[in-house]
């Protein structure tokens, strides 16, 4: 199933993707929750409701997807945990290690946009960078989860660019400020529940393209630490909640580690693939 | 005036302590909404609707603080923004340069636990340290501030316990792990709005005490970044939003910079004090 958020009459509502269609559940299943943290709560079986209300729903529930305005999947989860450095040839084009431990840090909600809305390249740079990423979104509380049950806490998956301003990240030991610039971080188009991707993720090609031109181009099986053993590190930590957001890391091939280095600028098209998960794409606008 | 948010028979809600009383909201003001960052969001004239409310109260809204249980100020904010290194006495003594940029980091809300509540010491490790600081709260949409209008963006303040795992912080190069267990960042008990706080909060002592013992020992004088410039700096990338929180770094005496380290353990009780602002108690407690 691949659940989308979109612009409703009075507001977001949730639906479900099927083909060119988007069915819109607030109308096609009205007892389910309006937004997706709250199907995401509701656990698994919400989730099959809303999936034999869109296999069922009536015409006047269907919507075409050309009319369609995405919003992000999420507007505010709860936490999105981003993931450093964690493909190595990805840190080694950044003349790093490969870590042993994840590099972990978060970006705000914020930042965050949605399929075809422009990304914003501020006043005070013009070094803006595309970083193409798998999401896992999850969908019920994890704490001290095994590896081998992590599966089970992962509602599914979707995209993101973490785009970043590369001087700003370096201007200090954390990164942090860099990849909090607002509407720098598109985030969807949907999320593709986790039974009809191979277990973890694992074995997808994932590629960024910045004017048709492809920039990154690896294997999620690439990853230093796989998704399970992410959620098996964090969730040694921390809690992660339904609607919280792990953006697992960049392949080699980001724009500041290219000679010359490549910035995307207004008018650049990048977009974002993962294969099975779909295609991100974004503009970019200067900032008024 | 000074806001809490606390238990109440059917769910949290706010109030404006007065004394040893608390004056609930949800009675003496019911049209005002029933959430600290509606509140803020509501604006001065909000603020100043509640203060009226709470001075002219009736006996039946009058709560004993004894028989109060307190709860996070704001349970969730938007941004949990923390400053690192914000006290030049502090960089040095963890053998660090003052930063000519801030050091910024995030916190998620599932750190955050209340005046009195425990601080949980994890299984996985037992280098839990405190770090005293002051905190902002922003009281309106604030995007490009210039320093000398900040101070309009700036609600109130508050008190924060940044309770780190020294060992996770310093796992991979980005501090966040280290800073996000569960019930580790004890944020309270109050907020005391800025007209009550001196321009910028400078000029505040700020202290911790561990089982009495004062560790840290400073004046808000000495930050780095003062609060406006933050708000200045901060604002240049990211909106802050009605509710953030900045938690705008520590001084000095934290336990892993000792000789020998001290670290915190059940049974100890941590104080944080700012002047004016309040005091902050919390126990510590091993994770079950």
């Amino acid at each position: 199933m691949r659940l989308v958020t979109f612009q409703g009459q009075s507001g977001p509502v949730i639906g479900v993707r099927l083909g060119d269609k988007v069915i819109d559940l607030s109308k096609a299943a009205p007892d389910l929750p309006g937004d997706m943290i709250g199907l995401l709560e509701s656990g698994e079986s919400a989730l099959a409701k809303a999936k034999a209300a869109a296999d069922n729903a009536a015409e006047d529930a269907k919507v075409d997807m050309s009319s369609v305005k995405l919003l992000v999947p999420i507007a505010r989860p709860g936490k999105i945990v981003c993931i450093g450095r964690n493909y190595a040839a990805h840190a080694a084009e950044g003349g790093s290690e490969t870590p042993t431990y994840p590099e972990v840090f978060y970006r705000g909600s914020t930042t965050l946009i949605a399929q075809g809305e422009p990304i914003i390249r501020p006043k005070c740079s013009d070094k803006l960078d595309f970083e193409a990423e798998l999401v896992v979104v999850i969908g019920k509380l994890a704490k001290h989860v095994a590896e081998a049950d992590a599966g089970a806490y992962i509602a599914g998956y979707s995209l993101f660019n973490e785009g970043t301003l590369r001087d700003y990240q370096r201007k200090s030991s954390q990164w942090t400020v860099g990849k909090n610039f607002d509407n720098t971080g598109p985030f969807g188009p949907e999320i593709v529940t986790s039974d009809e991707v191979p277990e973890g993720a694992k074995g997808l090609r994932i590629q960024s393209r910045l004017n048709g031109q492809i920039m990154q181009d690896a294997n999620t099986d690439d990853l230093v630490f796989t998704i399970h053993n992410l959620l098996y590190r964090l969730t040694e930590c921390m809690t992660l909640e339904p609607g919280d957001i792990i953006v697992s890391g960049t392949p080699a091939g980001v724009g500041y580690a290219r000679t010359p280095p490549v910035f995307m600028k207004p008018g650049d098209i990048i977009e974002i693939e993962v294969d099975g998960i779909g295609v991100l794409t974004n503009t970019i606008e200067d900032e008024k």
